[in-house]
């Protein structure tokens, strides 16, 4: 049965690749047409989900998450016209140049092909790859969570009849209904038909695709992400970037899990920062030195390699900024880190020597996503190094091939 | 003991990655010169492989592929010039703009960081790709056949000794002794300390990486390539473009495999092969329609999707251009694919709608290189879409990093 999809989504992958952008413009337009046309229904659909997921009592923040109101529905319709105002990434000539021997060489963008996207509750992401991938050229097989899976087939359903109208095939989007785990499996042998796995998720779906993969992965992982308080720092702009990235949204990716603090400035910053963090209820748990200056829990080896995506904060005093680059390239997950400093030596030290996606002087670690670094909607946030790393938007859904114009060169 | 040195290896990463041009070249220099000044010891070292191959009765071609003579020396010393004479990748600014909220945004190249590549029987890849690891800022861990470990132990430790002159890690060269198949599979765990793998080998390598890897790979796999002959195709230049593709050097990867021929021009072309074909000795493999028209034996199915890698030919004739880009599309390895024609409107329909790493127009499909596509050294072609597609060098062993420079925001 998968087997029959992932054919046809090969099949329709190579009508999708020599196609122009408007028709792919077209696709979009029309999916923005449907979404807003069908409201009622769509809310109607997602009730389903909401009501299973209130019978098995999930939690409010998951229910809110699954919730597709007017407002979530403008949301996926401003995500789909902002996708079609993109340039189309397929088609741009990154390099070319003439060889010694005659050869003219171009070296082009091209759509990747089947691109296969694991994610979880989130309805709106099924809207958002697919307008990405279409955009790209590309043809998504989606797989979302059990949880949306009313909203997500009949989200699949208007987009096949957008893609259908106009003109590609229906199998240029495709959504996976059943959610047992063994489907995953089936994606990630299905190396003849996929030709990328993009898996967002917690650790156990990464590491379940890591091993099991024989398609090449773009992995959207954990964020460990620290900022550090730096002797040099401007200790109000500090206290606010170190609330803003642990507090302002702790359950995504991109917020401050350690912070890290100079010997110097920790007696002076770490009083006031307590009094902040009470305000959210965050719970401290601190190093020996830290112990010594506020009231915290002990924290343990295995605080340092924790994304607790939650209101709990682990903090180090560390003897100078090599201590804390050495820290982060240890236990950082190589997305986002900061340092709150006015000194430039300092600022360049850590921007040349930590090792992550994103590096960040005088910012919250909040910043890092797609929509922020201006690339429209985004796919998820790459932590891996291959292919994309950071925010991975239409352009990272190409691949390049190369052209090459001949008068009968042989070797 | 491995993984004492691939911990070594991570941590010299943290140090090339943030070393300037001008070290790396210096150590590139050193290497180059200790090559020269070491000949006669290189040779001493080489004959014990040779000695061994010949009483292990490896093929005469296998013994040409080990041997280390003052011509090949030279190569590698000019190889690692070349390579020095490079324009560094890291630090590249790629992209980069201020964002609406004062952020300042570039994207830039840096190194991958520790970089595994396992490869074949030929001494001189281990100069190659080290030194072009070394170009791009990452730490190479080498583990090369067992055919040429003597070999490959002391051109490592010469590398090392270079490095470690030009004030660097002796670290940032390693070469794994121990050829034992347990050792690539210890290499493919450690993903807490090599950041890409990449695999230079047979189908047999490939798939046990695939299968096996915790680590994103760059795979170097195999090349069924195609030349398609046609209606429109000047004949001359067909048939030196076909013979040359098969026999120039048919054991490499972008020699061709299948030959695809319009039923046009089949009777007119076909009989011309045939002897010159003959001149080489290549075995034809055709379909039906070719068997009508020369003497050959039956090509299967199997033979379509076969890399003889020897003096063997498939040929089948096709009825249009259509059938011969679904024939590549289905059975080709998205290497290097060509069509001979005069006509326009054909060449751009192969070159849109045909998949591959490279699409050429009236050429061979054997100027696939990095050398040929003025890259100087590659360390392999790459026929995944992931990351690179096609001839891999110095620039491809690269990520990026976003740097962000702020004022204090938060979100």
């Amino acid at each position: 049965m998968l087997d029959e999809m992932f054919k046809k989504a090969k099949e329709a992958s190579y009508v999708l690749m020599s196609i122009n952008t408007d028709i792919k413009d077209k696709a979009l337009a029309s999916i923005a047409e449907k979404l807003d046309k069908c409201r009622d229904e769509i809310k109607r659909v997602n009730d389903k989900d909401i009501k299973y997921a209130k019978q098995n009592n999930l939690s409010d923040a998951m229910i809110d998450r699954l919730l597709l109101d007017d407002k979530t529905i403008d949301g996926m319709i401003k995500a789909v016209n902002d996708i079609k105002a993109q340039v189309d990434p397929v088609g741009k000539v990154v390099d070319g140049f003439k060889r010694p021997n005659g050869l003219y060489i171009t070296k082009v963008k091209v759509p990747l092909g089947v691109v296969g996207i694991i994610f979880e509750s989130r309805p709106n992401v099924t809207i958002d790859a697919a307008a990405l991938c279409l955009k790209s050229g590309n043809v998504s097989v989606l797989r979302g969570g059990k949880e949306a899976v009313h909203s997500n087939t009949y989200l699949g359903k208007l987009m096949k009849e957008a893609v259908s109208e106009a003109g590609l095939p229906e199998a240029c989007v495709n959504i996976i209904e059943d959610t047992d785990r063994a489907v995953v499996m089936e994606m990630l042998k299905a190396k003849e038909h996929i030709d990328i796995m993009v898996p967002r998720g917690g650790k156990g779906l990464i590491d379940f695709c890591t091993e099991h993969s024989l398609i090449p992965l773009v992995k959207h992982d954990d964020g460990i992400c620290h900022v550090f308080i730096d002797e040099h720092a401007n200790i109000d702009m500090a206290a606010a970037i170190a609330v803003n990235a642990k507090c302002q949204r702790p359950g995504v990716c991109n917020a401050m899990e350690t912070l890290l603090v100079h010997q110097s400035v920790a007696q002076k910053i770490l009083p006031k920062l307590v009094s902040e963090y009470a305000k959210y209820d965050v719970e401290l748990r601190g190093c020996e030195r830290t112990a010594k200056i506020i009231k915290c829990k002990d924290a343990t080896e295995e605080d340092w390699k924790t994304e607790y995506l939650d209101y709990i904060l682990s903090i180090k005093i560390v003897s100078d900024i090599s201590e804390a680059i050495e820290h982060i390239n240890k236990y950082g997950s190589k997305h986002s880190e900061s340092i709150v400093t006015e000194n430039y030596t300092n600022s360049e030290m850590f921007l040349n020597m930590v090792d992550a996606a994103a590096v960040y002087v005088n910012a919250s670690t909040r910043w890092t996503d797609g929509g922020e670094f201006g690339m429209g909607a985004e796919i998820g946030i790459s932590t891996q190094k291959l292919h994309c790393r950071g925010p991975m938007g239409a352009d990272d859904l190409t691949t390049t091939k190369y052209r090459v114009y001949g008068q009968g060169q042989i070797k």
